[in-house]
This record gives structure tokens, C-alpha cells and sequence, in this order.
């Protein structure tokens, strides 16, 4: 279905002739008829296209296609062209991951999704985490360096977007870019040293819009180009496209947001109030830390189950062929698994005896055999180590601590949580049932937890399709208030409590048998 | 006294140093603070300069000044500069005239005018006249030297200026220019060559608020700078200057505003209502036509009394010295003495005997000596011809005729003016009894007279010290009609009426006595 109102807009005019009757200047005649027909008051027009502009006015026989960028704070007219091209109105939205980039094609006229993919982040070969690329960004060489990798990568994709789907790069006509807060310093080119320095300041959360070209990005040269704000140095333009999409910050009820990337970022709120905030949570849970560990990619086993009976283990793989690792939610499906089935115990323990022929060793730690060599991609058993699952367990803790934390704070239990929203690749293929077997999550009823993707990428494209949701993002940007998690005594004897699985306190998860052993 | 609302600000700011407290990001803290001592609720800032500026409040102990256009339609951030430079505020108006440039050259921290200058349009050289410099822009090199010669005209007496006053062209944070229609698309580079062809349509009216940068002027490149909006190919930009400095749109009463330059352009109205037109009755006033004509500058004949008993003539002249030529005023002042001692008769024909010693002739036609040439600052003697006194008193017609029809179509007589302002160097000189004596002016009291100097330099200053001006410029254009003077058989017929001194029905023009010759 067309959009109602997309952030750009094509107009085709068949304006008057000059007459004696009206002899309206060229330019005046256009606006006039823009502002009309798209029933705005303002319309700002780029001096140094004018004349280019008036003269194809005229050798067009006043017969042209406007388009238009209706964001505030003011309407802008991004081109001029001969004849009618209003059928030709794309977009593109984009997610800046630290680990991948993400991208989805939008023809606006229609409001269809031409193609949504992905590509690793390329800023990876400067470093794989965060503060490594904070680091090379200290000098202007590495800044300049790991800008250019991200732009030159999205240039590259969208290229050849265009070429699968016909178009010119030149007929995107507006872009939305959603990224924590260090890839959108990154991505801008700004130093974003400032951010993991004490008091931790952004250089930059609210940027005005800019065009494709300034920023680099080989679109239209005017196209429309919208960064999402950052509300502090932890609480980036991912995570307010994430809170737009869910529509947490509409409904009545209290909900949950939470984003596991590099980061666990969680928001909380409902219409009256929001609040966020960010943890090293995420890696583990990412599939980032164990041996075998993988992003939720193909050939990641993303489902295990062990049979309660024959202790048989069956697993899923992303793509369907052999597995070539472990991803976050197949982690977790595996240590519910193992705990269901007495192979590990509360304390996350292997079990020699229970794991009887699947107990190994790696690197001299007690490990247990997930997959035989024999059956994997690469020829290499796939295994979990007593060192992986001590790491998922802090990451599992860490993310219940943060739960408990920031929902105590506001006066609430974890209980009140009426839509507990799971975003990234990890909430699509997290198995919530498993997730609260092991205590990561809290123990409420599944139907309240709702996977949405990345919403961070899915955010961006609402945007592009509805203009009025950029005054919500700024609402939300206004409204939300951050969180500093400090890591107090409280939240140490929080974080110990939940190490275990579920929790010292069973009476939090009154749905998850006692293991007995 | 420091002006209320000028159109670019300073504020120097001295912010909150970061904290944990308050971790508003570098930016949004500069942003947050300016908006809220201007009382605004946008602020755009350049996307370029964002780094240096971050880096600048870091290295400036977040001590720094701010300088802001809050011309609408959105308040922009020009620059940021380390430590207090508030006092330093300085802004330049222009009116583009086809024969004279002038600049006024503003403090706008104190509302104190530096300076106010003028020097020859250069586009001279490319025409006098200002069809002549239309077919010349007609080639893409034409149009590109006529608009660098306006361009690097203005340049060079800015730098002149601000080398007199001891500040930096970058200092000057504002620029106004006002011009007729041809002189603002010259300046702007855009082709004029429509508007002297049917239907007369101008390139552009209204321009979105400029860069000095993307004009061209050296100034700060990203100085505010604002061209006065054209109302269509014959009421340019500098009559609405005129209109905005008179102030004739906010009275009850019925006000005139005629401004003689190469054309005479008219407005009439009051408070609810303006209607102007242009007409070709300008050169020969201006002292453009007759053989010793010149304009009112330095060597100019301005005031010519004859002696009513004594046939004595006397003269003043603009700067002191010796003359060099005759002005619009000294003309029309001469040719009223001319006719009140019987030297020339009410259809301007000059009587041999009447004129005594001072008969002469110049090329085979009869000619008043008015300075002999021993008198004068080059040794020419300075005449009047009988082709000179023709063509006055055709122009003088045209005035008459085009005051009168303007009057006449919205309803009004001559009489019911109450305010007629004189604009232009013309109307500082003129004396509007001699004007009046001529027929050029209708015989009001005088005291409606009211000279206003060079009203599209003073209403394009006006702008500079009140942002506000610029929403009363837009409503202007928007209210004022422009009334095509058809030269049809009514004209032609009041137009030989007001040939004669002053008129063929002198019950016109009480005041002035009936010749008897």
C-alpha cells in the first residue's frame, strides 16, 4: 500500500504556461504549485541549483517532476527533473552493528520492501570490539580510516541493491541511519574518545538533516540522509529506533525492550515514562565468547534439545547444512538443556558421570561434546567448555541482574512487565522458554515475550515511510531517561544471587523444576 | 543604542563543564545553551564544521562565543569562536543600483552606523543601460562577467571599508542587498533575458535566506545574507526596501512613494492596500539625458534661482567647487526659474529676446547659457538646449501622467496623497515647489513632501538591525499589486495634457501663477 506520508516525495507538475495574466517568476511558479500540492507552507530551494534548475523549467515546457523532503525542521527540494519520474522514489535504511551492517531497500511510492540484507562491518579489520576502534580512532588517519571503511561498505552494498533491483543509486532519495552511539561518531566522522572516558560525553546526540553527499554516501547527492539521535554516550540511535518500532513508548501497560548486541541495552517505559540503560552483558550471549561461539549466521546451531529419557541430543543449524558453531540462543538452549537433564547443576558444574560418553576435555578443562567432528562443516568437534558455560553464566547473570536492577528502580517488579521485547538476530532465534529455564530471563508467562528482529534496522525503515515519526523519535530522545548502572554492592550481591541457575531464590522461577541432583 | 532584534546574534557562552551529572554530549550542550538565551526553538547547525567546533569547545574550556542568524525561516549557527568576541557584530547592507552601488556598513552590537559609501557599477563597462546589459548576459561568459564585476565591486569597497574601521571582512556576519529585478539576477547569476520579453517573467522572486560563501562575498563565508525578494520583472527588490523604509504599508492615510532611478517606480497605498508601477520617466530627472546632465554627485549643479527682477541666476553646487554638469534637480529647478521669468513659455520653448545675454545655441540648436565656460571646473560653458528643456518636459509628462493614472485606477485623486515620499538621490536634492512649478509634481501642500534619501539602502540596513523587518518584507510582496501601465489612448492623452508648464488645465496647479507671456 502507497505510504501516506513517506520522509520524500516526487511531484509531477504540468504548471501554467507565463502568461501576461500571471507572470509569476519560474521559480515562484514552481514552489508555489510544491507547497500546494503537498500543503506545506515552507519550501527551501539550494541557491546553486537555480539556474540549472529554472532553465529546465522552460526547456521542459514547465513539465517536471519535483522531489521533495518533507522532515522538519523545514521542507526541501531535492531535485528537479524533465517530464514526469514520480514512479521512481526509493529508500534506504541502515543499521550500523559493530559486527554487521544491515540494510533494507524501500520503493516509497509503494511502500514495499524491495530487499532487506546484510554484510560484515568492515571497521572489524581495525578491530573486532568497540573500544579497540575507539582506540585506532585517536588519531585523524584512523578516524578518517574507519569512516570510510563503513561508508565505502554501505556504497558498495547498495550498489549492487541497485543493480539487482534496476534503479540508480541516484534515485534513493533518503536515508536513515540508526547506530549505537560510538559507530554513529564513527560513521560521521567524530572522535568518539570522549564517550568511554569518564564523564563520558558524546561529541554529538542530535544532528540536523544532512544530505546523502555530505555524508559521503553515493546516493542522490541531496537525498534526505537522517541519523538517529544518541541519548548519551550508552544509549545510542539503535536503541531509539528500537523503542520507535516496538511502540513501547505508546502503549498503556508497562514494557521491556531489550537489545543484545555488544551491549545488553534495556529500556523500560510505557505513554507516561521511559528508561533505559546499557550493560556488558551481550558477548556471551551473542555467542561472541564461547570456543565454538558464533553470530546467529548460517551454520550456527541455533535449537538443541536433549531428550529427558535417552539423553539424546538433536540441534538445528541456520541454512540447514552441517554446523560449523554454536550461536547465542543455541548456548542457551544447550545449558537449559544440559540443566534439565542433570548434565550440568545449578552452579553451571559438569556432570562427568551424567555426561557419560559426551564428557571430553579441551585445553585441560572439562568440556562436553555438542557435535562429533565427524559431523561438522569444518572437520573440528564442536564442544562447550567448562570455561564457556562459567562465561554464559555470568552473561545469563549479568542480563537478570540489569533486569532486576533497572525495574527496582522505577518502583516496579519484574512481574508488572506486560510485553518483554526481544530485538536483534538473538530475539529472533532465543528460545524464551530456555532463556528461563537457565534464569536469564524472568520467569513470565511466554506469551509476553515478543521477538522483533532488529529493530534498530526496522526502526530506520519506519522513518523513511511515515515523516511523522520523526518528531516521535525526538520524543523519545526527550523523554528517556538513562540509567547508570552502577556496580554497587547491591548489584554485586544481585549479579552473585543469579549466577546460579535459575536463581539462589527458586521462588523467582516458580515454573522451572528444582534440579534435584 | 544596541538594537532590539538585529538579524545575527552573538552569545558568548561560558558552559557547564561536563559531568557525570551532566553528560549532555559537547554539541547539544553548546546548542541547548544558545537556544535558550536566544528564546528559540531550532538551532541548524553546518554539518561540516562540527568537528573543529567540538574540538574548539574542548580546547576552549567550553568558553566560547556563539554567533547566530535568527532570520527565519530557522535560526542557523554561523560560527564558534574561542573565549568572548561578543562585541564585535558587524553587518552590511547594499542597494544595487544600475549606475551607483551604495553600501552602508553597520555595528550591530551598538545599532551604530560606520559608514556609508558609494562607487560606480562596474557592469558600466558591459552597458549603461541596463538592456544593453541584458542582451549581454545572454551568453553564459556575459552573464558570468557582469555578475563577477557587481560581485568583486562590492568585495573591493567592503575590504575598503572594514580596512577604514579596523575590523575583518569576516567580522561581518550580514549582509542585505536590495536591487530592481535585472540587477538582482546579474548579481545572483541567473539570466535576466526573460524579463524584458512577453510575458516579462522573472527568473526568481523570492530566494531562501544565503551564505555570503555562495554569493561570493568575501565576508564570513557563512555570513547571513539576504536578497531582497522581487515582485515581479518591473517592482524589484529595492522598491520594496523603499516601501519597508518608508514605512507607507502600516498608515491609515493614503501615501505615495516614487522613486526616480532609471525608471520612476511608484507604489501607493496605506495600511490595507499597495499598488505600484514603473515607468520610463527616470532618465532625464536623474540628469541622465540633457548634454550637461550628470548625477547629483560631486560637481553637480544642484539649486538654480533666476532673479525675478534682475534676471540674475545663481547656483549652488553639490561638493562646493566649480561645476562640472547639471543634476535632475538643478535641471528642474532651472527650467521652473526658466518659466517663472518668462524665459521659457508654458510649452518650454525658450524666447530669444527674454533670455538676452544668455541666448547661445549649440550644435545649430538654441541653447540658455547657464555657466560660461570661464565659470566651470573644465572651461565648457554648461548649456540648456532646447532639445534638453524637450526632453525634460517629456519626462516630467511621464511622471505627471503616471502618478496621476496610478491614482486614478484604484479610485483617488492627486490631491488625496498625505504623505509623498521623494526617494533617491533625487529626492534629496529636489525641491518640490520647482517640481511642482514644473507640473512634474501635483501641487500639495509641501509639507507632504517628505525626501527619505536612498530608501532600498536604508530598508535593506533596516532588515540588518530587525529580524522582525523581514516578515513585514514578505508581507509586503505579498500584498502588493503591480499595475501594468497599458500606453493606451487615455494615457497618450494625459500625457500631452502634462506637457505643457505646468499643465494644459492649470486648475490643476492653483499655487502656481499663470504666465502671462
Amino acid at each position: 500500500m502507497p505510504p501516506a506520508h513517506p520522509v520524500v516525495r516526487k511531484v509531477y507538475l504540468d504548471l501554467p504556461q507565463p502568461s501576461l495574466k500571471d507572470n509569476t517568476a519560474d521559480l515562484d511558479r514552481l514552489k508555489k504549485q510544491v507547497r500546494q500540492t503537498l500543503a506545506i507552507e515552507n519550501l527551501l530551494v539550494p541557491f546553486a541549483l537555480i539556474p540549472q534548475w529554472v532553465s529546465l523549467l522552460r526547456s521542459s515546457a514547465y513539465r517536471v517532476t519535483a522531489s521533495v523532503s518533507l522532515a522538519p525542521p523545514i521542507p526541501r527540494l531535492i531535485d528537479v527533473e524533465a517530464g514526469d519520474t514520480s514512479s521512481r522514489l526509493f529508500g534506504l535504511a541502515v543499521d550500523l552493528g559493530t559486527t554487521r551492517l544491515a540494510y533494507q531497500l524501500w520503493d516509497l511510492k509503494e511502500g514495499r520492501l524491495l530487499d532487506e540484507t546484510g554484510s560484515d562491518n568492515p571497521q572489524i579489520r581495525y578491530g573486532a570490539d568497540i573500544l579497540t576502534r575507539i582506540h585506532r580512532a585517536g588519531t585523524p588517519e584512523g578516524l578518517q580510516g574507519l569512516k570510510e571503511a563503513v561508508i565505502g561498505e554501505i556504497n558498495r552494498v547498495t550498489q549492487t541493491l541497485c543493480q539487482v533491483h534496476n534503479l540508480s543509486p541516484r534515485e534513493i532519495l533518503a536515508v536513515t541511519v540508526a547506530g549505537n552511539t560510538t559507530m554513529t561518531h564513527l560513521f560521521l566522522g567524530l572522535d568518539p574518545s570522549s564517550i568511554c572516558r569518564e564523564p563520558y560525553i558524546p561529541k554529538i546526540n542530535s544532528l540536523d538533516p544532512l544530505t546523502a553527499q555530505e555524508l559521503g554516501l553515493d546516493l542522490h547527492p541531496r537525498a534526505w540522509a537522517y541519523v538517529f539521535p544518541n541519548v548519551g554516550s550508552y544509549l545510542g540511535g539503535d536503541v531509539l529506533a528500537g523503542i520507535l518500532h516496538s511502540g513501547l513508548y505508546q502503549q498503556e501497560g508497562l514494557s521491556l525492550l531489550v537489545d543484545v548486541g555488544t551491549n545488553a541495552e534495556v529500556v523500560l517505559g510505557n505513554a507516561e515514562w521511559l528508561i533505559g540503560c546499557a550493560g556488558a552483558a551481550g558477548p556471551a550471549l551473542e555467542g561472541g565468547v564461547a570456543r565454538m561461539g558464533m553470530t546467529a549466521a548460517e551454520g550456527a546451531i541455533d535449537r538443541v534439545r536433549i531428550d529427558p529419557r535417552t539423553q539424546e541430543l538433536t540441534y538445528t543449524v541456520i541454512g540447514g547444512g552441517r554446523p560449523v558453531g554454536i550461536c547465542g540462543s543455541g548456548l542457551i538452549d544447550l545449558t537449559a538443556e544440559l540443566f534439565t537433564a542433570g548434565i550440568i547443576d545449578l552452579r553451571g558444574k559438569l556432570n562427568r558421570k551424567k555426561a557419560g560418553r559426551r564428557w571430553t576435555e579441551t585445553d585441560g578443562q572439562p568440556a562436553f561434546l555438542v557435535v562429533p567432528a565427524e559431523e561438522t562443516a569444518h572437520g573440528q568437534a564442536i564442544v562447550l567448555s567448562q570455561v564457556d558455560l562459567d562465561v554464559l553464566l555470568r552473561s545469563k547473570a549479568a542480563m537478570y541482574t540489569i533486569l532486576t536492577t533497572l525495574t527496582q528502580t522505577v518502583g516496579y517488579d519484574l512481574k508488572d512487565i506486560e510485553r518483554f521485547y526481544v530485538a536483534g538476530a538473538f530475539g529472533n532465534h532465543i528460545d524464551p522458554r530456555r532463556a528461563v529455564i537457565l534464569g536469564m530471563l524472568p520467569d513470565l508467562p511466554l506469551e509476553r515475550y515478543i521477538p522483533l528482529g532488529n529493530t534498530s534496522l526496522k526502526g530506520a525503515a519506519d522513518v523513511l515511510l511515515d515523516a511523522g515519526k520523526l518528531a516521535e523519535v525526538k520524543k523519545i530522545a526527550e523523554r528517556i531517561t538513562y540509567l547508570e548502572m552502577n556496580v554497587n554492592q547491591d548489584f554485586m550481591n544481585r549479579f552473585s544471587a543469579a549466577r546460579f541457575i535459575p536463581h539462589t531464590d527458586p521462588s523467582l522461577f516458580p515454573s522451572v523444576p528444582l534440579n534435584r541432583d
